[in-house]
């Protein structure tokens, strides 16, 4: 089986409310059985995903939690406002459940500062599931072709160093594999009984990223069998059952 | 930039003591630049790392936490034995740091049945940064072709479901991408500033097997820049300091 992952060249600057799925077919014609992965960045920015640090007053606990992390206080503020629940936090780190339930540092929030702009931060999608059903349908209507899209962000992991991209929106694609009870070639039953296979695909399209040019849109093409009619439970289906998770 | 993921077909079934430069390269021609991306299994397998659980006698706290956990004595002995602690434990479950240092159920052994051999079992290889630059150097022997290597494994992970596959090995390349301080095409400091590109690359390799065929071999071509003459502080490069490790 071979499989390719195309970075899409040349997407241009997106501001709110622009048509991605115009800016994205404008630049590669899809073909039904491509998964197309889209970092979070535009569609956050295509959503108006935008805040001014300067349009947030801090509660006090806001205050309180942001001495003890050294962060701004109206930055904090978001986070928490995004968020369940703070899982940890110290120093520069304040990692959260958001409210769509992905444990991540920040909630998310890119706050890299923008040369002259260095009050806007960038929230994530409100619903990136939804995001990803109607990037699905944009494209569809527009070219007629089936595909499946991944919304991406990269997020740190327990234990492991460095960030990894992730699924954290998906449309037209099971975001896992259940192998549960079926056998490899050996006759054993398969160890990873559950793959998570839309992360590892935004995992995979980050490594056809340049370094600099660092292409929004990557396209894997070749697994036309993941694709599904129906847009699927999305990423919220790779959230692990509360019950379940030992490391909170 | 365009990646092409490459699933090797036809590896024989690797028996202990094997080639696995030899059975690699005689289905497949590598070209320098190429990852080659080679599932533990393998790995572990020329490796001799099968032990027969008959051999295994349990200590008195491993019945114990074999009966907290609902496991064969024998092999929670065999896990406490690749460990140096248990992170979490409850039934049918149990979380440890391995010798190597990597975080993961049953320290990575593979203890799912071969009809007619339920007792036998398959350990990670004793060093998989080692395997991976035997095999590395294996195929530039054979071959003359300068090529990275990453022995790949499915783990699970915290508050997300499903496995995905890591790096446990790598030879060749640098586990890591340092961003910290460079900026984006918009002047901002990239947000993912430390990229675990190994464990894409291996998350990457896995969306390329066939789901029942189960290739254990994946090569991924189109990123030769990665490919360092020297072999590199291997996957163990991956693993988070404990000072930094909020989640234990």
């Amino acid at each position: 089986m071979t499989i390719e992952l195309l970075a899409v060249a040349g997407i241009p600057e997106i501001e709110p409310g622009d048509d991605l799925a115009a800016a994205i077919c404008d630049r590669y014609e899809p073909a039904g059985g491509d998964i197309v992965v889209v970092a979070q960045k535009i569609v956050s920015k295509a959503e108006d995903r935008f805040v001014s640090l300067a349009d947030v007053t801090p509660t006090p606990s806001a205050e309180e939690l942001a001495a003890e992390t050294a962060k701004d206080p109206r930055l904090v503020q978001l986070i928490l406002d995004e968020s369940n629940a703070v899982l940890r936090s110290r120093e520069g780190v304040l990692i959260v459940e958001t409210h769509h339930g992905f444990v991540c540092a920040n909630a998310g929030i890119d706050a890299s500062n923008v040369p002259g702009d260095e009050d806007r931060v960038l929230l994530l999608p409100r619903d990136p599931d939804k995001s990803a059903r109607e990037l699905r349908a944009g494209i569809r209507e527009r070219t007629g072709a089936s595909v499946a899209v991944i919304v991406s962000d990269s997020f740190g992991r327990a234990w492991r160093t460095g960030q990894l991209d992730v699924a954290i929106g998906c449309a037209g694609i099971d975001p896992v594999i259940d192998l549960r009870g079926e056998a490899d070639r050996d006759g054993r039953e398969l160890a990873a009984s559950i793959q998570a296979v839309a992360d590892e695909i935004a995992a995979a399209a980050d490594t056809a990223r340049g370094k600099s040019s660092g292409e929004p849109v990557v396209v894997l093409r070749g697994r036309s069998e993941l694709i599904s009619l129906a847009d699927g439970p999305g990423a919220v289906g790779l959230l692990r059952d509360r019950a379940e998770d030992l490391f909170r």
